[in-house]
């Protein structure tokens, strides 16, 4: 059977879940996947594995540095990179094939190969061995994830000079490892190696890691790595990567007035300045999308045939996050079936797994100050918290934003450990527009790091107790 | 000064709350504490000191059996356990300290000594010394928490029959320990002591463990625990305790209708049958309460004088857990004030700290069908949740349970590491009457526990995707 109501194109995050929504829903669907597996860089070489590497390399810094010997529990740790990138690849096919296995319990069509647009309503499929196969479908859904922005002075070589991907399968462990780029992907695939023993420095244009983040926690965070050995160089540069034999060298220049030059050498040079849509091939102009064109993928806007096209995920633009591609695909596939499918921009939140995890929904204070909002600010010191105390993980805040106006939770802001399990109790008090006052209300079990939430409600509201 | 607007009577967690909250709403406080530290058995000999010792033999147990062994990390790992116990000491001290430094900031008069009422409005206050001191206050709150219930067959001599609180503090580690009562002192204290090396046999009367529980999460806490080797005997009463010079012999009988006896030896007996309100030398026969009567410190209520005598925490009854007296003891703040204080016992989340991790909330299955209440079940195994098998942690699930006419979610049953933090999750939404479908599309960061809740708040719904 060639014909669909749904063909999906890409079976990561975003792909698999429009699938199997749209399947869920009543819609006969196939998803084209040009990887030999399912699961996208999400699952292949992105999220998934960095969490892999990101939890076994904190558990190796903290067996190493004998962080509980105070609690009577000596340990000596040794590591073994080789059976660590095994074990990274091992579950990788386990969660690939999981993948296959929930498209496969969903009656969701698997097409393995290359896929590309034919005017409306028509992909043309181009497998492994070169043969091809036409598919129809009302709606065609682009899920076709992003890739790694290479610099505009040297290519991709994935040996000294590596994207995100590489750095989560190196069979060894660099001497220096300079990452150009201090957002997201930088601080974390440098936490990773780091631990692992690597000397680490980290390069960014701007005057501040993590510009998107709410400026105080990017300067707690900041100060954690920089307390943890690893090399931030701000407002700098890079210029030009000189390759040698057994080093790159890495030229960079102040991008403050001085404009300053300076080189630092490196055994591999790590770029993450970002990703982009990834839509090579697609041919996006049989549509009548020019893909070059800023905003040509726009999200969530049925375009072209009866029921059109759609893209969801990184291929959308806007955070490269796993949840949102997950929520866009469900927004797609519900309003493909006529309905009221919808995702909540304002309620997305982003956590950063780095030591401490840093998590995030909402505006920041340096948004809602841009706005004109008044708001008052409900802020919690991890240290006085039982739950850190008892865990030696007292570092950190909780910091909620509530708009002084309607007393409604506007922004939360959270370093610490377990901050990316305790943002979702925001989001929920967000989604149900609950007010501050009784999000200080909530009781929680003790002791918790669910707790810390509370007094800073409570904080917000002037009666702070724990603190 | 000899007269306050309330006085407390103990410096537990309900009354310090109960003291904290008084004063921020513009009373004259004391506090009355018998012990030489503020804190009480929360702080001082129950919950957080259980934690940390919880917390500090997960990490060896974990480090021992060289769990992340397949992760590339090799450990060996020593116990000390005199410098777990300092290390537990140190922190109750600190801990005892920051309550102090917290009740004086809020300008609490702490009293030490020992209080007795002395007719309405009246407390007489016994030091050390023997001297005395009579204190007078519109508001009386009786804060005095709890005692273990000892067996009726053998008192506690501290040394081999002993009580939680001895639990907490033994210098060595029992080789085997017999705890009579399989509730949730028995099952944390028991897990404490079997990850640090003891052999542990729980004796439980009735025929489940935890009997309060979720019949199904009971049953899956049991098997978790006889599969890490902890032995449980069920319908089984101990008949007595024979004490020899170097062991204790327990006399057990079936409680079930064969009647047979047996005999097991232990180095120490814990007795963890239960808690009662602690009440003695009170004088409660002073302002006309019998205290034996049963319900004879009701809740909430205001007795005696102006504004009258009331009751919080563990000395009130009811889940004898540190939330509940917190949230009690700001209620009771609030309505001496005249405010609206409110507890909602709805809402008020339950956990064992266990391996796996039990968390609790709102109506069990057996309740809802002894109400005739028709609900749905949305069930998740933590198997198919990515954070769990990044963290090497699949055991357990979460089940949520929906009125099926109100679509509200009527209560949540979690067992797996995390679920502490993820049972609030549920508060909130059951406190925002937030319905469940609305749960399922709350958006979480990747990879968490929550993703868990939403996927079973799909599954109520018909459309789980990850499993």
């Amino acid at each position: 059977m060639n014909r669909y109501d749904v063909i999906v194109i890409g079976c990561g995050p975003g792909g698999y879940h429009t699938a199997i929504r749209a399947s869920q829903l009543g819609f006969d669907v196939a998803c084209v996947e040009r990887a030999a597996q399912p699961g996208g860089a999400g699952i292949r070489s992105g999220c998934f594995p960095s969490q892999l590497l990101l939890h076994a390399s904190a558990l190796y810094d903290i067996a190493r540095t004998a962080k509980h010997a105070a609690r009577g529990i000596d340990c000596v740790a040794t590591l073994h990179l080789a059976r660590m990138m095994d074990h990274k690849a091992a579950m990788i096919d386990r969660m690939s094939r999981k993948t296959h296995g929930l498209l496969r319990a969903q009656r969701v069509r698997l097409i393995s190969g290359h896929a590309r647009l034919a005017g409306a309503g028509t992909v043309i499929v181009t497998r492994t061995d070169g043969t091809q196969q036409t598919l129809s479908a009302a709606a065609i859904v682009i899920a076709t994830g992003s890739e790694p922005i290479p610099l505009a002075t040297a290519a991709f070589d994935h040996a000294r000079i590596i994207d995100s991907a590489d750095a989560l399968s190196l069979d060894r462990i660099p001497r220096h490892l300079v990452i150009v780029g201090a957002g997201a992907a930088g601080v974390e695939l440098g936490s990773i190696w780091h631990r692992l023993g690597s000397r680490v420095t980290l390069i960014e244009r701007s005057d501040r890691i993590c510009n998107w983040l709410d400026a105080e926690l990017a300067a707690t965070l900041q100060r954690a790595l920089i307390r943890q050995g690893i090399r931030i160089r701000l407002s700098t540069e890079v210029v030009g990567l000189d390759r040698r034999s057994d080093r790159v060298s890495v030229q960079l220049r102040s991008a403050e007035a001085s404009r300053t030059t300076s080189t630092v050498d490196a055994d591999t040079v790590l770029v993450a300045i970002g990703r982009r849509p990834s839509t090579a091939g697609l041919n996006l102009s049989s549509v009548g999308i020019q893909p070059d064109a800023p905003g040509a993928l726009p999200q969530r806007k049925p375009q072209g045939g009866s029921r059109g096209l759609w893209v969801v995920g990184d291929a959308a633009g806007g955070p490269m996050v796993m949840s949102k591609a997950e929520d866009e695909a469900i927004a797609c596939a519900e309003q493909i079936a006529g309905l009221p499918g919808f995702v909540n921009y304002a309620a997305i939140p982003q956590v950063l797994y780095t030591s401490p995890e840093v998590a995030t929904i909402g505006k920041t204070e340096q948004e809602l100050r841009l706005a004109g909002v008044r708001y008052k600010i409900g802020r919690y010191p991890l240290g006085a918290n039982a739950n850190a105390m008892i865990r030696d993980t007292p570092e950190g805040f909780v910091k909620l934003l509530v708009d002084a106006s309607t007393n409604l939770i506007a922004g939360a802001h959270l370093v610490g450990t377990g901050s990316a399990d305790l943002i979702s109790q925001v989001a929920i008090a967000m989604e149900a527009s609950m007010i501050c006052e009784d999000f200080a209300r909530i009781c929680h079990p003790y002791p918790t790091g669910s707790e810390a939430l509370r007094q800073a409600a409570m904080a917000a509201g002037g009666w702070m107790m724990h603190a």
